[in-house]
């Protein structure tokens, strides 16, 4: 079951000046946190329930570079918050849904998670995650 | 002051098959609308505090249809919800930010939105709204 949105990916090629941006436009920062398997840094804002979550690569392999090599910075993802993350691939499996992860894996602040293939909504790239904040 | 997420607006080329996707990945369907002076046909489906607003062109000259030309089906924009649209552009663009709406417009269901130009954010659209939903 989806419960809420958990939070907007967003990729930003300077971390720094993007969150100057964000706190200007009035959300509440929360903090950063570097995630090293997506050679990622990451800034989260609070937005009532769900969070922003800024996404700058730490290096020139990472997912984020070639994303913005490709698009410039801009939304990358959309969480969404489950209970179960293991139940709900099955789920979406079963409803003919190609998973880019068959399995739950670690994503920032160590929860489960597991990334939809963007062409199972035609170009939207949807994550469910569990207990992601 | 930014309230929540009132909704993410997703261009998609087909309404009928999208909202089936929606459906299958399990958010709750509330309804369509046509929103003329967009040129536009919405999908709403409800996700915790905030919506999903599919959005496909009703006609070629639809800004939505050029920019799936350009973009494909993807993420198009996220709306904030605010108390007061008029005071919240007011307060953005005294911090620097340049505006699409310098006053604020009517969108989906009737109520006040207005448009951040992308480069405010280098990038990502923001719409903020008032009682959206």
């Amino acid at each position: 079951m989806i419960k809420k949105i958990d939070h907007l990916g967003i990729a930003v090629t300077d971390l720094a000046e993007a969150i100057e941006i964000y706190r200007k436009i009035g959300l509440e920062f929360v903090g950063t946190e570097v995630v090293d398997e997506q050679k990622v840094e990451t800034a989260f804002f609070r937005v009532g329930e769900s969070y922003f979550e800024l996404l700058a690569a730490t290096d020139p392999s990472s997912p984020i570079a070639k994303f913005i090599d490709k698009n410039g910075g801009r939304m990358h993802h959309i969480a969404l918050a489950v209970d179960d993350v293991e139940a709900e691939i099955g789920r979406l499996q079963a409803q003919g849904f190609e998973m880019i992860d068959s399995a739950p894996r670690r994503g920032a602040h160590g929860n489960l998670i597991a990334f939809m293939h963007p062409k199972a909504t035609k170009g939207t790239l949807l994550e469910i995650c569990a207990k992601c904040h």
